[in-house]
C-alpha cells in the first residue's frame, strides 16, 4: 500500500496524466481514443497510460482486439482516503486549539471581573 | 495552480514526506521537534521540508529564533478538490450506467412479455 501510494501519488504530478485521468472518469477509452484529443502519438499515451496502470489508478479490459483503459476506482480512493485523513488530524487539532482560546477568553473575563470588583472596594 | 499541484502530488509521492504532514496536521513543529522522531539529521528533514513548502503545503513562522512549521490547509485543500471532481465525474458516470442497465433490462422484460404473448396464441 505505502509503495501504491508512493507511485499514485507521483503519477498525479503529471499534467497529461491528470487530464487522461479526468477524460477515463467519464467512461473508458483505447489508447487510439485518447491519442486524438490530446493531440499526442500513441507510444506518448501508451507511456503515460503505464505509469497510471503500474500506480493502479487505471486497469484494461480485453475486447476482441480492443484494450479499453478505464479509472481503477480502488486507487484514487487510496489517495483520498490518505488526504481525508490529514484534513482529519488538521480539523481535530484547530477544535483543540478553539477549546484553548475559550478557555483563555474565559479566565480573562473571570480575572477583569476581579479587578473590576477590586476597584470597587 | 496547474504547477502548484504539479508539486504537490510530487512532494507526495514521498513517505517521509507524507510522514512529515500527519505529524504537521497535529500541530506546528521546528526542524529540531521533527528531527528526533523520524531519526533523521536536520539538513535531510529541512531538505524534505523545503519540497513541501516550494509545493505550499507547508508554511514557516518566525518565532523569535524559532521558526516553527504547519500545514499549509489550502495546498492541502487544492489536491482534494482535484480528486473529488475525478470522483464526482466517475460517480456521473457509474450513474449513467446504471440507467443504461436499467433501461436494457425493462426492454429485456418488455420483449420477454410479448414472446411469451406470442406463445399463447
Amino acid at each position: 500500500m505505502q509503495l501504491n501510494l508512493n507511485a499514485a501519488f507521483s503519477a498525479l504530478a503529471d499534467p497529461t496524466r491528470r487530464a487522461i485521468l479526468s477524460r477515463l472518469a467519464k467512461g473508458e477509452a483505447t489508447v487510439m481514443e485518447l491519442a486524438e484529443p490530446f493531440e499526442m502519438t500513441q507510444p506518448a499515451i501508451s507511456q503515460h497510460l503505464k505509469v497510471l496502470e503500474d500506480a493502479g489508478l487505471v486497469t484494461r479490459r480485453v475486447e476482441g482486439t480492443r484494450r479499453p483503459r478505464r479509472l481503477a476506482k480502488a486507487g484514487i480512493e487510496a489517495m483520498d482516503q490518505w488526504l481525508a485523513m490529514l484534513q482529519k488530524t488538521l480539523a481535530r487539532n484547530y477544535d483543540r486549539l478553539d477549546q484553548v482560546l475559550a478557555d483563555m477568553e474565559e479566565t480573562t473575563e473571570k480575572t477583569k471581573k476581579e479587578i473590576r470588583r477590586g476597584e470597587k472596594r
